[in-house]
């Protein structure tokens, strides 16, 4: 074997090389941030097929060095990327890095362990159970959803994940007792403002699109589901011989106190707080999370805003034996491998929809530990207070309105309509307005359509954002509007 | 604002903290690298639930530095790790980390953007197609899995969700023709040695457990699939009115040219080379990839043997439409940020489950700019020669034999059966040698059974293995022989 034409330094981890290559890759990545307000928020000119067509048609034959890579990414990578970590990002919600998440990635990825089973790295799988338990305390989740109450948590790669799981749960439980057929009867709710992942994953479990019920929200509740609504579609469904099945209820558009007749109909209710979760750490947000003792499973992200690296999703359920049941796999070759029939140990494989796994928990570990719980509050609350300040100024300018009252660090605003004008203008003009926002290359938002009104959202929550950002961006917005519509 | 309490450089991914913290992980690592040889490969001693009591009941309140989380790293992380970059882990299959696996992966978690739709980082989607393409070319992929082709490739986190979403895709297929009902009547195939994986997959999307056949493989067509099994359960399956579904195949073990019928019955085949996939960038190995453009879909693992850190899995579809109809979400507020209506425009969160994902295609694009292609052949090939002698060194002692052909960098063996003790028994001291291998912390082993036989499987891949390794494992095997059996 000692023939072997392979320089054995180039793929051995060799440790000189490794420190070397990643030192220069964290140097690159902090001149990145460094520089970061320099590049366009978003890349203004990229033409859909342009970009792959400089790099070449085939994977190359002999290997180059670091260097001349990271050259590349600055040439080549760089002028095509939105830049998310761009303080004067504000378009859809945000997904925080920082130095400890970005320290925690590093170990998940050196380390490179797939904790699939607990034999398969036993601390691993106890790590996720302890910063889930973390987690759910935190964000004063009910006992529960702790593993010493009887439920327990797992982190998953995204909020679609732990749909998907649940549903399969709850579809499962179902079928139980009601046989395999039951699945063309199965109805699932939502409200329209729901995110399209719950569609997606209802589809992807198998439920007829004639059974996704979307049911409509109103100024009136601030776009929230109210019970009546619930209570009326399910009992619409019952009455045809459907079999309602599982609510998706989102924190901080829902009412959650309202639902009690869903448990009464054996329906899941699964709360989806994906983004506001992370504010349920600051006991003055936690109300949104009233009736949480109601739900079968809660998710949030801390990849939002949680100053967690992507991808990193909380999943807490108060049955984890509903879970198992729809995931669990237990081929022979992964027996006897394991604890030898202790019942207590968890293989997370049985709790997602992948049999491999990252090393997660030891990211969200290093995100509690080096920043702290009482650090984490002030970090959401100086967006939340950034987002009101902004809020303030857009009620002040007479041009502009709020069209729905702000919650957390989102602002939804327009131009509002003026004498003169029709409908279909004012959205022509606020989406004119956005546009040349984006097109500026100095901040990125995006919009959404709200009873048939284009609106624009200013989504706070960057890890370098500060107070002038927000600030820049109210400027920007002043001076286009002037060449739109003039002054105020 | 001004009077905020909060520590902006804490948070604010302050280039000058991020440059020394994460130089302080390098380290770290580097010095993991290092010692990796001094941890026991699996952590022997480990009780489920006694770890986490290492940890505190909650989070913190306070920040702590960075050297403190790293030193609590060390003393109470790593001893509960099952070591997989460790060179003597020859479990499961390898999960190869390197240094320019690390360096994409940093790279990715550094920039940390979302390209979830084309808008939300144009190069992030363009530069997956262009990696996707390049691994097809390298394995030697039919023309139609190439997006010039007319097909296309993502990367997915695992098999598990290539296996998911391309049954979606069969299924709705299928649905569009026959109705939701159908899902009844839709039967999946797979051999009993393919990877539990799959079950797991059609159970999520919906398809009756009774409707999953596993096919009876045996030694003589070496464990894989023969056609005229396949045939024969299919066409019972018709003659009972059920609709055949979905083939999943696996590279390796099943004979691809024999499965014409198949294909004249609309199912949907799909190839599975999660491990073996890496082999066929070496043309001797690219045969076991014959009969590929009869699929529907080939998935292959980067993360596993290609060095490439987890997660990151290739699937390739001859038909996207099929994949993005099962998958599409196209709410109001993800339309008009795009391209406006270019039809070209590739949005990959209509590929895959998730809407977010992570920017894994820069990752890949660093392996293979940084060894190369012909560096990353004679990679495999080294392990296949070092499998090969293990093999050999097996054969030559008369206590062991080797149960199966090996195929790839794969052995499996077992002490062979013995005048005077029965099949029990020989399983029996086949479980206690491999315990006592494990026992030792010198070299971690997983099994399989096969035929009811007990079978000990050493895979060999690791990014820092060396035929030394290969030899010492080997050594301790004979030597905890000779203490079970006696010497050769």
């Amino acid at each position: 074997m000692g023939s072997l034409p392979l320089d054995d330094a180039l793929f051995s981890l060799n440790p000189d090389t490794f420190a070397e290559e990643s030192t220069a890759v964290v140097d690159f990545l902090a001149r990145y941030y460094s520089d970061i307000e320099r590049y366009p928020v978003m890349a203004p000119d990229a033409k859909p097929g342009s970009i792959r067509k400089v790099f070449p048609d085939a994977a190359p034959e002999k290997g180059e060095s670091m260097d001349r890579i990271l050259d590349d990414v600055q040439r080549d990578v760089l002028p095509g990327l939105t830049h998310w970590q761009s303080p004067s990002f504000f378009a859809y919600f945000q997904a925080n890095a920082s130095g400890a998440g970005f320290a925690g990635e590093m170990l998940s990825a050196g380390l490179n362990v797939v904790p699939f089973m607990w034999k398969a790295s036993p601390v691993a799988t106890e790590l996720e159970q302890v910063v889930v338990d973390w987690m759910a305390g935190l964000l004063g989740l009910p006992e529960q959803f702790c593993f010493a109450g009887g439920g327990g948590g797992v982190l998953h790669g995204s909020t679609c994940e732990a749909v998907v799981c649940t549903l399969a749960a709850a579809r499962d439980r179902a079928i139980s007792r009601l046989g395999h057929a039951a699945i063309l009867r199965m109805v699932v709710y939502a409200s329209d403002q729901t995110n399209a992942t719950f569609q997606k994953g209802a589809s992807i479990v198998g439920i007829p699109p004639a059974n996704f019920r979307v049911l409509h929200t109103t100024a009136e509740s601030g776009y929230g589901l109210s019970a009546d609504t619930v209570r009326a579609a399910v009992e619409e469904d019952v009455a045809r011989g459907l079999v309602p099945l599982y609510l998706c209820a989102t924190v901080g558009t829902t009412g959650l106190g309202a639902i009690d007749p869903v448990r009464e109909l054996g329906m899941w209710l699964h709360i989806d707080a994906a983004y506001a979760g992370s504010a349920a750490i600051c006991p003055e947000f936690r109300c949104h999370l009233d009736g949480a003792e109601l739900a079968d499973s809660v998710s949030m992200n801390p990849h939002k805003w949680f100053l967690t690296n992507m991808d990193c999703c909380c999943l807490w359920v108060a049955d984890p034996t509903a879970l198992t049941s729809a995931l669990s796999t237990d081929p022979v070759y992964l027996k006897n491998v394991g604890s030898g029939g202790d019942v207590s140990t968890i293989d997370y494989k049985d709790w997602q929809i992948a049999l491999s796994q990252r090393f997660r928990a030891i990211k969200l570990w290093v995100v509690l530990r080096r920043y702290g719980a009482a650090a984490m509050r002030n970090y959401i609350r100086r967006h939340v207070r950034m987002a009101e300040w902004f809020e303030l100024a857009v009620v002040a300018d007479e041009r502009f309105e709020v069209v729905v009252p702000r919650n957390f660090s989102l602002v939804c605003f327009r131009l509002r309509p003026r004498l003169g004008i029709d409908d279909d203008a004012v959205d022509g003009l606020n989406r004119q307005l956005l546009a040349a926002v984006n097109a500026s290359g100095r901040a990125f938002m995006t919009h959404f359509v709200m009873d048939g009104k284009f609106v624009i959202r200013l989504a706070v929550g960057g890890a370098m954002t500060e107070m002038r950002h927000v600030r820049d961006v109210w400027e920007l917005l002043k001076d286009k509007a002037n060449e739109l519509v003039g002054g105020s």
